[in-house]
């Protein structure tokens, strides 16, 4: 029993999948991430290197040309001895596929870990999402993780992705504007930024709102080294039962599947 | 009104997307499609023209290479005038995507279909799957689709999916043993075949077990064929509002995303 | 195999039960069906004949005085060939009942119909009802068949059955109006008219408010075509054990139950 | 205020509706009833006067035979000053319909009143049917009260209604030897004999089994003798707005229904 | 079987436990159950004889200064022949452990009991409560109680349980607000005035919203009332096994706990 | 925005909490606390000082003794320092109510900390209780999680928490025995040791049954530090509105209510 309950936090590798093509935010949210990390804590900023690319996933559609990516991504950080990865949209978009080939690497993402904590520190909260549009497909996540009752709302900001880090001002004006309603209408007692492009406001909001507001950003990459300690020290690293089991690496060769790494721009931190 | 009400049924298209780039059940299932089909229906048989494909999707990263092929196919069929598509795989893979960018094409899946005629015939059914591994996936499904009241059991063949069409008789043989369990020990009042190369097998089962027995392939194509008709009849086309608005045209062609039809197979029947 | 594979699709016989003995509707509706039918249908349009009777199924307490003859049409459906019958109200009553007796007439109804359609062609819909007092028993329905997550709301139109073909402006103008506040206000992204009354109106407000529009009477007869079809080709008739288990014929005649047929107004069309 | 706290208990009626046309019950039935009454309360045992009937209703075609008797019986009591009813059989069957056109007689059913006293004295329950055919559409009343996860297993005799009275010995053994069943295997903590014709064994199963072992008969007239007292006492009525509003009068007699009173076979007691 | 069906109501104890240290409603509330008690029951009316107290449990931390005291309370009464006992708060504070150690004292609570007579009046209810802050652990009580699905909404009068007594027609005139709100807004059919100390009110607002109004205090009295005296004819008395199973007297002694009565004062009527 | 977002893990204080008045485990978990903790954390290991107690907790009873103090020992802790404090035992008793009073200490749990970790590493988990009378109440706290679509089954030792640590080969021999059946018969992914007594077995279980075991206590203490380190750089702490509102001060004070602090056993470590 001595291994797995080693009495200094192992060293852990955590690597942060922007998964689009764009690459904007990957140095400023590296800069966010190195602030934040754990001294052993080595990150891993990447983003995908392809050709075209939208620069948001509003859409179910440009998710879709991300979900091989994200699970090569995932297969390649159990390959190269990543810890923890995260997936990092709210949509957790990929992540039960992701799971499955990421070897001994834990996937986690943005709204499952931010609901985590948001649940741990109130009874209901509202997540701020950008537009209507994304409601009924985070709903959707919501109620896979079991927390439909602990919802009070969601609030639309009516801004896409790509408005949140124009106007920094403009932007948390709209989210206190929306967060206050949350709590007062709505009698939400913790606030989710329902969006890690909405990184970088939480402080302010916090303290303007009076409550806890959990930047997606941050819950999700902390969960993440978290969970990447605990399997360096305890061995939880994921099942391979079951649902959990990949495909055998015979078959996947025969097949020629997930055979090389994706095409990824890393960003060292 | 006179439009939408016209007494003729239409003459409709309706695809069947193999969603693999292995297509050798592309001719026997285009073959079955022919027989069944009514006389009005143009049908096409598609797959993937791939590279390196696996021969099923029992796994879910085997799905995620699909991904991005299921949406552009659906994208195409919009574009080129099909009234309705399959995806022809029981877990329904990338459903709720293929339909955000299918523009007047309707899209569905194996699993809806096949419920959607068991729960008209039966209060409750049970699913014949290959293995146990694909139990909590489609429970996933079963339960978007608001039935797992009404589910009696999954029963595993313990067969993979490229044993299925192996040999016949055996095939048959483990079906009919499960579906006699699934009715005489689980109570089922309907058995679903819940895979799409199960098929071939429910008419024989169906005789012998004397429960009606849904082939996947069969119910879901006719369900097509029903909504290409009423779509041609009654303009009953996808929603394009809230969470079933796609991206706009012009944002696609800026990213340089989903700019050209996918590779496809094709088999005419 | 060759006998349920049957090529051309069978010619089929739907009866359409009004299931009142109040038959001022049943001529345009069978006008209606007859422009929508396939050329191989058969259209059955019955209602009861019986001396007293409600002109519509607003209360609880009128739909019960229907109960026994549904059932007893269900079972002259099935004694008479009928391959399809549709109990013509959105409350979907005897449903369950009248399926237990129905031999191999497939039953089905308004209400599972026009969902198993809004939901093939959007995420969330809204249901127009009559007045407020509906609403619960219509839950209900909705609850049963799972779909209650799906529900983006009830809107009320505070008209009596009566009044929907009373005069088709207003009317009209009503439906149009809450139909919109459907989709903007509860985001809606498609409408179902809540009452097989509401026929006739359903392609001008789809026109006017851009959602798909289900009209009940259209989605429930077409399902029941669509079945009926299936039923010929594929034997897929109603499963007749555990909780599908009808009397014993010996019983019902030692009890002197079900003996002869019910009393019914017929429209040939 | 002094009004409806009266402190005396009021003298009350309560009706025990046998909702067949068979009879040879009601004697046995209106014995058990007149020696567990309150000496304050009225019992009226009524049954169906009616020419051809089944002596049971353990199918839904049966029950659709006596829906509008019920509710017709249901409109008599609120006539002729019944306080409370309750509708014999374990089925609830027509409790929502019969409830509507009650007037200010409140009506109760077995289940109903069975799952209230079962989960006042133990966290689970198991439900003693006679056929597996009934589960499912118990299943359903038990979900509508919104106890299923409170239901530890349906456990089936075996035997027809028609049964349990017959031979007194064998039945008593067989739910024994179910109810034992259900507590050692199922981790039943209550159990409810779910028919109304279990009646006359709880004590001695209960001095067998050592837990409690609730009468559907016996709680459910002790919960309409309840209900009625307080009716006398606090005015606490039938609700009468929204989905609890009745048809007008003048509708109904517009109509030419519900205008006489049912044929009921009475048994004083 | 004669002794459990004893036909003369038993004479029966029934326990009011005041579960705070704070006394000045015990002689109000007594004298209201006085008048509304059948003669043979014999009322206990008791509260906590302790140094330091809250006059109310609005907050769960105030509740859980009471959590010992209520058990101990329910061990006493099954160790001094009390039949029933009611926790007399509507947050039904410590039931289930209460349940436990209760003996073969039957413990019920207003929230359970109030729920359990508005769902057998109406088919939809509002609870009116005091301030915002109690709805999400009642919504908790709610839910527990399987009829989440029943609720038409909570309602807040914006008042402390200390005020409701004050000013007598304030706090009426704002339930009857409240009331009618629920009423005509969210559709309710009944209301349930959400804390005992809301006593003495519920017929006036009867009379003047005109839907049967639910007193939390005699409708748990009535009901605790009730189930004592099937006790007494029945042998219905709480479950001892499973989850219903206490700790072994031997041991409670070896550990030193529930060795002595709580301190009570008590109130005869 | 430089303040929360503190570079450096802060120094963080976790409490143990050991909610009974037996310390016999108190040392061997704090040696087990010191040697897992990070170097920056501070452990304190308290448990009550109390003249009689239970040495666990298997009934509610018996958690009822502890309700008061444990809300005591959170109001200590937010008034001495402490960052986080765990509920040492996996009901998580008085979870709720220790949270109101709680100030700026987040209080966590073995229950929802387990299954936390549990759902990042496999889609479903089997639960291994010690009787099956923990599991009824067990089943309510993964509900309330809302993970019980995850929960593959419950599995009992049939041991009470006191013989978990009395022959360690016996206790690990039927852990193993258990959570292998788990695994190949309710085809669980994870394991998840259902009380804190069974520390100390996970390493050898999860070498031998080859999935993630997950300890209560490893899980649950590493969750408080963790969620201890985020209030330390984001300023995350309870939420304490709406309802999550502590009593006021000012009123505590009047009534004399948890005005001093509970008496602890302490142990540093």
């Amino acid at each position: 029993m001595s291994k797995p309950l080693n009495p200094a936090p192992a060293e852990v590798t955590v690597r942060w999948l922007n998964p689009v093509g764009f690459d904007a935010y990957d140095a400023p949210i590296a800069e966010l991430l190195a602030r934040i990390k754990q001294a052993g804590t080595r990150v891993e900023m990447v983003s995908f290197d392809m050709p075209a690319t939208p620069t948001h996933l509003e859409y179910r559609s440009y998710e879709a040309l991300m979900t091989q990516r994200i699970v090569e991504c995932a297969r390649d950080s159990g390959q190269t001895g990543v810890d923890a990865m995260v997936i990092g949209c709210f949509y957790d978009p990929a992540l039960e596929e992701a799971r499955e080939l990421s070897g001994a690497t834990i996937i986690t993402a943005p709204c499952i870990a931010s609901l985590s904590v948001a649940t741990q520190l109130a009874n209901r909260f509202s997540i701020i999402v950008g537009r209507h549009k994304w409601i009924e497909q985070m709903s959707g996540r919501v109620q896979r993780y079991g927390l439909q009752d602990r919802l009070a709302s969601f609030r639309s900001l009516e801004m896409g992705v790509d408005d949140f880090q124009r106007e920094h001002k403009k932007t948390r004006a709209r989210i206190i504007e929306e967060a206050k309603r949350a709590v007062e209408q709505d009698k939400a007692e913790a606030i989710v930024l329902g969006c890690t492009i909405e990184f970088g406001f939480f402080a302010e909001v916090q303290a303007e709102v009076g409550v806890p507001v959990i930047d997606a950003v941050v819950a999700s990459f902390k969960q993440a080294e978290h969970l990447a300690q605990m399997k360096k020290q305890f061995d939880w690293r994921p099942s391979r039962v079951w649902s959990c089991e990949p495909p055998p690496e015979e078959e996947m060769q025969r097949f020629g599947v997930y055979q090389s790494p994706p095409a990824l721009r890393k960003l060292s931190c």
